[in-house]
């Protein structure tokens, strides 16, 4: 057999693996993001959510994106995939197939960061499987399945649109519909913080999502050719550091202390931003790329808040925001040499035009992700008699009232116990 | 040198450093699902008892398994490895050793599961030492080391019956002997729940062990030969999310809400059974092993719990029962292409003859790691003057009354000065 | 292109991705190691200093270390890199690129271990910047790209004396400089413990560096050639166990009980100790430098107790004393066939001439890293008006004093509700 066929296999295999341990970093940021009467189940969530999203994506999503007999929205085979060799790929197909659901599975996870700390168990196994049946795959067959985006030569390489951008777009849907959490906002409009409980965790997730990245972003070349994958994964980490810079220097600057979660919140714009350009362009632009992700995320942050929308996760503005300025930055940045999909960037002499189909692409894909994911938490909402849990429990917390159980029992029955004894 | 070999030693080596990485779960699995006072002695341990299995494998333990001049028990040579080229691998021969000796470590782990919360710091140590000299290469021999239950085709790709199930024998033999801890059943024979502390470390757990599966199945090919591993990766994750859904499920319909401990133990009952006929089976097939693995490790939660016994980390059901489903189902679902080790199952036209190899395998397996394990056990507790820490330690935990300090000292010690200035 | 060139950026990919999360490792291990009130801020400096390292090593680090027209400090090309082909190698050259800039990022990481719980963020930020652009690039100029130390044979497969040596010397400068924490001292001279408040984060950090550690010594083959990066593992993984384990008895032995980070300490000592040697010496003397270097640690953690010498997380003990011990032992150990840097060692009739090297390599590096830390901190002291947050600031923890954030605002401020409320 081909050692290029194998050596590619390889690699896909080492970034798909990468992607799934991405989950773990999404455990660590959202548990530690949150409270911590809600903490047991944000963790345990992404795991059963990912398997739901797991068997659904290996029932119909992966043919949604890339089966034969494709329509406007979506392709039609390989459902159920058995594992057979798919044509025109130069790695395992099985491989492939583990990498796209892996990608399936972080936008998912992206979504439910828009439910935190208030949405009913039930409203999240609804919405994983009709998101990662109709929603994420309409996205991708667009953008990377052959569908009328890649037509246009929209240029996304590993995501930044496709999984992030969707990702948030569900989240906002879902944000607005549920409404904020009790006690984020005053009745005269100002917010509070409601503070995430365990710094060392949201650190811990950051970098195991750091890492996974050079799954997401290197991996995304599906190809260990002339080793260009060493240069994308030295954009990821280099937009990855501005990111987190210049998120320490511009909080530090407005608000006179530079707070741990956005200095966080920093490198993980950086990440989604480089996400769509890594492979496009030169090395500073992606310094960049990142300092600016990481300025915009700081700003997004207040913008939403200000907006009265509640982002427990920053969903909205680390995928969403830097989301989209990653993918318009591949109209600015990307060079002649290495824009191998689409056209080069304005700064490279390319006029407008490859920032106008980017443009399109943010546009169509995240009005499509945001609306489906809207009517189906709407229709939900009907049928379901709300989204939320009732204001008892959400003061009691998701762990007791989904789960019946605490994820902290004896920081809790200790004070419960307290409180029954005085 | 040939691409394929160092292809190979390439793969495999990734895959030995995702086995190991999974002791990372076992430490935040085990952490979680116990109490704050044993916390440091549970992820500590973990450590000390890999290092240890490292040395007792180098020095004895693969010889057993791998080594020439093979008895009815065991190899004889290979002892204290030293790097050396062994026959007939194609791949390199010191990349061979790590990845065992990583199963040898996973082995222990799981076995040292049954012990927690009440065993004393040195049966750790001599438990160690003979389980990973003498009762795991046994096993090993046996299946993986060219030994009688190979040459009847006895069907164990990566270890259900050799890591899984002796690991869970002998964490039955442990949990028998070292009786139920304090408090965990009434005198009227009905239990109590004695929760784990932290959820979040759990789900955390179950990830990283879902992660390092990957190396742990898919690296069993010990080959990229046609990029098969990919295959074996997707049978991994269906079973392991099919796992989780499953588990949620039953629970919710039978206790009417679903806890998150059960639904995380129904991806790894998954992950479990899935690691027998990863290679073996069709897709569709994965599914439904993962599904009823996710029912029966709910059932037999249940079920050890009414017998009185007591397993703290549920080591029994997750990596016992599912142990034992995963080695019987490809008695059912192997196919007859993909079956390159014994014969197609029942659902495939091959009779009850595979089935009734994997059936003996089981059980041969099963009693010989029982038995050792308990008789070790027995003459140490004998010799020993005891398995179990005094009661008065085990209420203080074994933190303070193994290490000398505490886990969590700022939790402990604020309570205890509390109580000395009250 | 070359399967060979592809194999080995593969590998060396791989391995840059495992020591980035390394990083993982150390926000564990030190945030278990300090107090509930600097945990945010000891996870989070981790993310926002190896995000400014890497800018450092982008703009000046790596050009320091490997550039052309190099004088006696440092070379002189490639700075920003462009990811442009570098001559000489037979890899991708930007996969060369962000292995070596997460050695970096650990050598800053070590450093800033010895500012822990007291030194002020804006000191980290100075810092980071001037170690690595100027401590770090130049020692690994010596001995890595070429400088005069590479020319005498000096032998440091992987870094001991580069990455851990080097770090725990700066780490040494500002310990004396910052002084000990408030209470660690008594006026007697006596030493108190400030207890690390988790053991389980430690633990986990300890099993995460482990893993990285295989990208860190294995991957620093730089090529699959004859899959020798197995046999370098295997040496890794077994200094590894034995530190652990010899560590364990000798506390056990000296104190009547084995703490765990104690134990932890050990593992992490093999480590560092087998990084110099890991490719150069037989199995049974890994496990030789391993065993030496768990009991080293013990001792060495006394010895700087009883000097007044304040180090929380044992930098100078497990990445110096360990690094020295490490870097010496190849003098002794390294073997004819493995010697293929320098000369064999003292006991495979070498005599003397492998060992003077080595302890000139360790006493000269060791001495730059010191002196030139010392003199940036010392004027960083005086231009900043001190190193170290106030007295007021330290005992109220750096999570507030420096982020205006509390890392674990659930505990705290239940406890500031409390007071306000009595």
């Amino acid at each position: 057999m081909d050692a290029t066929f194998l050596m590619n296999s390889l690699w896909v295999m080492l970034g798909a693996i990468l992607v799934i341990f991405m989950l773990g970093g999404f455990i660590m940021l959202e548990a530690g993001s949150t409270r911590m009467k809600n903490a047991g189940h944000i963790a345990g969530k992404t795991i059963f959510t990912f398997g739901l999203a797991s068997l659904v994506f290996w029932a119909v999503g992966f043919g949604f994106i890339f089966g034969d007999n494709a329509n406007f929205l979506v392709g039609l085979s390989n459902f159920f995939y058995s594992g057979a060799e798919l044509e025109g790929l130069s790695l395992s197909s099985p491989v492939f197939f583990v990498f796209q659901l892996a990608f399936a599975g972080i936008a998912i996870t992206i979504a439910l960061g828009g439910f935190a700390e208030r949405a009913k168990l039930s409203v999240y196994l609804i919405f994983t499987i009709l998101f990662s049946a109709i929603v994420y795959p309409v996205v991708a067959h667009w953008i990377w399945g052959g569908g009328w985006l890649a037509e246009h030569g929209k240029q996304d390489f590993a995501g930044s649109t496709v999984v992030h951008l969707t990702g948030a777009m569900a989240a906002l849907a879902a944000t607005i519909l549920l409404k904020p959490r009790i006690g984020k906002f005053n009745k005269d409009g100002s917010a509070n913080n409601i503070y995430g409980h365990n710094q060392v965790y949201t650190a811990l997730g950051v970098l195991i999502l750091w890492v996974g990245w050079f799954g997401f972003n290197a991996g995304s070349t599906l190809s260990v050719e002339d080793g260009f994958f060493g240069f994308v994964a030295l954009n990821t980490n280099l937009a990855a550091g501005a990111g987190a810079v210049a998120a320490l220097i511009i909080s530090w600057m407005v608000m006179g202390k530079s707070d741990v979660p956005t200095m966080l919140n920093g490198a993980l714009a950086g990440l989604v931003a480089i996400t769509a350009s890594c492979a496009f362009v030169d090395t500073w632009a992606s310094v960049v790329i990142g300092l600016v992700a990481g300025i915009l995320v700081f700003y997004s942050v207040r913008f939403f808040e200000k907006r009265k929308i509640d982002d427990p996760i920053y969903a909205l503005s680390v995928h969403g925001a830097a989301g989209i300025w990653g993918t318009l930055s591949t109209g600015f940045f990307a060079t002649p040499e290495l824009a191998t999909v689409g056209k080069p960037g304005l700064f490279y002499g390319g006029g407008f035009e490859q920032l106008g189909v980017q443009f399109m692409g943010v546009a169509v894909s995240g009005l499509y992700a945001f609306a489906v994911s809207f009517i189906i938490l709407a229709v939900a909402k009907k049928l379901m008699g709300g989204l939320r849990v009732t204001e008892e429990e959400e003061i009691m917390g998701l762990d007791l009232s989904e789960h019946g159980s605490y994820g902290y029992p004896e920081v809790f029955m200790a004070e419960e116990n307290k409180r029954l004894s005085s």
